[in-house]
């Protein structure tokens, strides 16, 4: 046999689990940013892989001397880029019972723990979030976890897709008159899935903000619809988002799924990042609207303590993913799927096979429980709120947008004597530059009104207020070298 | 800081990884399949979610009293069910380390180890299994790490649709004459991406079978593309399978692809199961062909001794999935990227995220070597061999098909005095059944010309040779009783 016997994996599993717990330990004084140029990883690598087993601690020498300096750490307390990626080391445990079993949850049938205990935590999760029981298994709808948000955004449209062509889309797929709803702010996973599913970018509708906004506009929203229906095109799917990618922005749901309905359009709200705040109930509201969409995602692996991948999403209509998505060959046919007495979560995603996700998400909130999980958020909204008004006071420096929970949009002003946009970017790009050179943070940009920006997304596991007292340290004194030139 | 800190997850880590090693070590003594009823493990765990912290330990005990007696084992050496999903030890050493570093890979600048030994890896694998210097980045083309079968089905489709549509595609969507070619014996996989694809299910041609045979006539596929063409449709892609799902059946990729060339199709080969045998060069010639598609997929995480999720997807145009799916918002935005000097592996597959996949895949072939990966796959073909000579000499059983690798697919003989289908359908569903409620062992099953077939995949990482003769023993012994009625 030529795997590992248990014993043999019981010592080595030892050693790479001190691997990960030094790696993890001195991780703050590693630079966050890889400094290598293209090709110096394949560089140090053998071309022509091994042909006799070499000792597994060789590897570790290996991904010390190449993966290290070559990555980009996100797990370090100073990353800001992005948003965070949590793998928490409670996470791995639950992974690591995840590949022990090795379990293949695509029908409940094959492993009906797997399918179950998903089941089990989504419904629980959904009342914890607040999202309602209609998006509970009990109450007729289900939760599921997807690789990613962009997963959710397709399997959703496909649901969509199939309820509003009235049954004809599984027979005589796409007809060019759909059409699918955003704003500039959206996620760029719904353009993916609407080129994915076969739309074109013409299907795709760009709706306005709200005046002095970057929040979807149901005005605007409802004129769209209302021109596209005239014009005997068929409103698919809204997807209105909680917290976008750029600045945080929350679209008013509410609104937008009360338009939504009297066109029999999709609301799939994307709260990829910041849905999970909602755990804290001082931060329920940004759900406000919510029971009335069809579909609603957000990501355990961003702020949630849960290494990737692990997406949830919730239908209000438990049958509306499996009517888009089986497909029954013989070889997956059997008992307890034929009785209707069981969820096959192949059918609520494209993939056929699954890993036992729900293991790791289990294994946080048991370990952590709600209130670990809650101090996590509040902690870096804390931090935001801090960080945001030391911007404020400061002269050097102006916020782009407010702060959207750990999300803080900043710019920087090139001169104090007169306001000159030009300026103002250099000095912005100069700073987040200097900034992320120096090894110490990692900042990354984005562009509003055509300004550009720098986004300090804070929400790191190890992140500590040391660690923002540092980035805002290094924030001011780029400021000073950068406005006072070369 | 509610996550553990290193060195508690130094201490629990052991903890977990020992309970892996045991988990292992005692499979062979658990019953192969779950005998639990749907809602048995939901009634077993709280609905609510726990409050406060819960000790990791006592999260173990849970998985011990709810999780392992609802699963199907599927490390276990007696499954023979499906495909093996091979999780073996080695490989979950490299996913642990993946999850310590807890990178994400979507972007060359978010980890360049992340992307380049991947790219090193899939290069070095595209030589071992002789597919060709134009399937590696070296030669223009190149591989990555989908999670399955049926995501690198998809983008393939994806990367096909783009490349006929003559560069509409992107912007205007399917048209609905578009066509794609398949088998009965295809798995369902591609279906599922032809409906994902918004082709639906007018698109999907099922070409008939050479006579006598279960693999794709060339000669009715040129019929069929050149009866679409001239109906003013478009050939879109065909996808001959190497080891199909039912019963391992191999499709003329050669004589496809010559087919397919004359009207601009895509060619992409599905080798989930089988396509990792062509590292032993005793089975290369399953590959014939190969080097005239245009995409070529099989999976790790079947039978390569890699956990859950690693299919790996190689092309021969290193550009077309970027041209498909390539869409870039401002703050995906990086030098690194737009110096055109680097891969970015978000743009190979619909998930914007991805985990560093590559780690598992490194770590089995650094730990067994390519010696020990072919002696794994010789090892389990061997005694498929062994299985099916014996099925051939003894007068209660007959082969469904001709054995395929390590894939052996056998009826039961219901009587010995006379034909008789039907009985022999009842006999041969009665004794799968039979063995698999003993726990020894899992069987699952397909339907071949409308005959019930035991289908006994060999692939387990554990599976050793006495654990086939034991399966051979519980298959003769069901077939007495069931024969002798009750």
């Amino acid at each position: 046999m030529p795997d590992l016997d248990p014993e043999e994996f019981r010592r080595l599993g030892h050693r790479f689990v001190d691997w990960v717990a030094d790696y993890r330990a001195g991780l703050g004084e590693l630079s966050v940013r890889a400094a290598v140029e293209p090709g110096w990883v394949r560089g140090q690598l053998a071309a022509d892989l091994p042909e006799h087993p070499r000792p597994l601690e060789e590897l570790l020498a290996e991904v010390d001397r190449v993966v290290v300096p070559a990555s980009t750490h996100w797990q370090h307390p100073g990353f800001f880029g992005y948003f965070p990626a949590n793998a928490s080391l409670t996470s791995l445990l639950g992974d690591l019972l995840s590949g022990g079993l090795g379990t293949q949850g695509m029908l409940w049938s094959t492993s009906p723990a797997c399918t179950e205990v998903e089941q089990v935590l989504l419904d629980g999760l959904a009342g914890a979030l607040g999202l309602g029981k209609e998006y509970t298994f009990d109450g007729g709808g289900g939760g599921s976890i997807q690789d990613s948000a962009s997963s959710a955004a397709l399997v959703a449209l496909l649901a969509a897709l199939h309820r509003t062509s009235g049954g004809t889309w599984r027979e005589t797929g796409t007809d060019g008159r759909e059409r699918v709803y955003v704003t500039a702010e959206t996620h760029s996973c719904m353009a993916k899935a609407v080129r994915v599913t076969g739309l074109g970018a013409q299907a795709l509708q760009v709706v306005d903000p709200a005046p002095g906004s970057l929040a979807m506009s149901p005005d605007a929203l409802a004129a769209a619809m209302a021109a596209d229906t005239a014009a005997g095109l068929r409103p698919v799917l809204v997807c209105p988002t909680i917290g976008t990618t750029g600045t945080g922005a929350v679209d008013p749901v509410r609104e937008i799924a009360q338009v939504s309905r009297a066109h029999g359009a999709w609301v799939h709200v994307d709260a990829a990042w910041a849905g999970v705040a909602a755990l804290c109930p001082e931060f329920r509201d940004l759900l406000d609207g919510v029971e009335l969409a069809d579909s609603f995602c957000t990501d355990a692996h961003k702020w949630l303590l849960t290494a990737f991948d692990a997406s949830m999403l919730w239908v209000r209509d438990g049958a509306a993913l499996p009517a888009a998505l089986s497909i029954t060959p013989e070889y997956l046919r059997n008992a307890a799927s034929e009785s209707g007495e069981v969820v096959d979560y192949r059918d609520w995603q494209v993939p056929l096979g699954r890993r036992f996700r729900a293991l790791k998400l289990w294994t946080v909130i048991h370990g952590l429980g709600l209130e670990g999980l809650r101090a996590h958020i509040r902690g870096h909204v804390a931090l935001a709120s801090e960080l945001a008004a030391r911007v404020r006071a400061d002269p050097r420096f102006t916020l782009a947008t407010p702060p959207s929970l750990a999300l803080v949009c900043l710019r920087v002003l090139g001169r104090d004597d007169a306001l000159d946009d030009r300026a103002d970017d250099q000095a912005t790009r100069a700073v987040l530059e200097r900034v992320n050179a120096s090894g110490s943070a990692l900042l990354t940009h984005t562009v509003v009104d055509g300004r550009y920006v720098i986004r300090v997304a804070i929400g790191s596991v190890g992140t500590q207020p040391r660690h923002v007292e540092a980035l805002w340290t290094a924030l001011r004194e780029a400021a000073d070298a950068v406005r006072r030139g070369p």
